[in-house]
């Protein structure tokens, strides 16, 4: 079912709204300064009228992060998938995630935020968001894999390793970036993964 | 000045033990989800009293990010510096965060938590979680112009890359770690820094 034959009625289109705008907001002010009250406001909705749309504080988190995944989706990963070869795949994964954290998202990755926020938080959020991490380190290994079956990297490459050296070059730049605003910051991680794909093609 | 000689009075004493407990609860539950009525609950004390020690909520999360960054300097920072090689100080000040983020911290490294909450807050928490940050990634570009001078590592590294490279392992790791509880987190984080040296040794 795709986004568009969902939203059919005017209830759909005020809640997808909603979410639209919530997740841009959680991205600056984090899950915990997200307030129905807040978003309320903003949006120039009652408060009772924006919590009909969710039932609970919970259900709305679960929301933001569903739909911050579609769009991860439909930025990141399906136009990926898409590419013949596993090397462009991994490329296109790497652009689309810096695209991704920089320009679609007003406060850098939504995912690094509520990574943060509910890793110590057991319940259905924190269950959501772990399933997130494991798909997309999921998604790289096995984009390795393949490169490895085709020969375009070494037999003997981890790739799960290669997974979790993927991901944390790209914590890396969200962090320099959000934080430090270092200009240097999206070179710094092109060149990190550069690097790791030199390694991942180099014959031992 | 050192942390014994600053303790004199009850006040001080007092103000030191909430530090203490303020500093592992915001590990876990973040600098928002600590209201200071959740920890004079903990703490056994009145609101008004612990109110009374720091005069706000900014003064407050200040100060346990100062208090988090003795502990890492002394943790962390002080037994790297003392080593002789800026190989064997780059091989501590990354053993020592591990252990930082791992056995010191109830949540996880503190300074994680703070940039996510405060990066996109302007002000002076954010300017200290900076400095910190930039402190940190200097002291490790630092380490490497010195291993390079020494001619431990090869003479055309790029020392800010390298320090960019060390801090992204380590986010990777903490991220890991915290959500997924991957057993092989620490194997892989040591793996990706042995990569890191590996491509500073080499000959080009």
């Amino acid at each position: 079912m795709t986004t568009a034959s969902r939203v059919t009625t005017k209830g759909d289109l005020t809640r997808q709204a909603i979410l639209e705008d919530a997740l841009q907001l959680a991205s600056i002010v984090g899950f915990h300064g997200l307030t129905i009250g807040v978003l309320a406001k903003r949006l120039n909705l009652s408060k009772s009228g924006l919590f009909a749309h969710f039932g609970s504080k919970e259900a709305l988190q679960q929301a933001i992060i569903e739909t911050g995944s579609e769009h991860f989706i439909g930025l990141v990963v399906r136009p990926a998938m898409e590419l013949g070869s596993a090397v462009e795949t991994l490329h296109r994964l790497f652009d689309g995630w810096l695209e991704w954290s920089t320009e679609r998202m007003a406060g850098g990755c939504l995912f690094v935020t509520a990574t943060v926020e509910f890793d110590d938080r057991p319940g259905p959020v924190r269950d959501q968001i772990v399933e997130i991490e494991r798909t997309w380190l999921g998604l790289i290994a096995d984009s390795a894999r393949r490169a490895m079956a085709l020969h375009e990297f070494r037999a003997d490459l981890d790739p799960a390793q290669f997974a979790y050296d993927f991901n944390a070059i790209l914590l890396g730049f969200n962090q320099v970036r959000r934080l430090l605003n270092d200009p240097d910051s999206e070179t710094r991680a092109r060149r990190a993964f550069r690097r790791l794909l030199a390694d991942a093609h180099r014959d031992r």
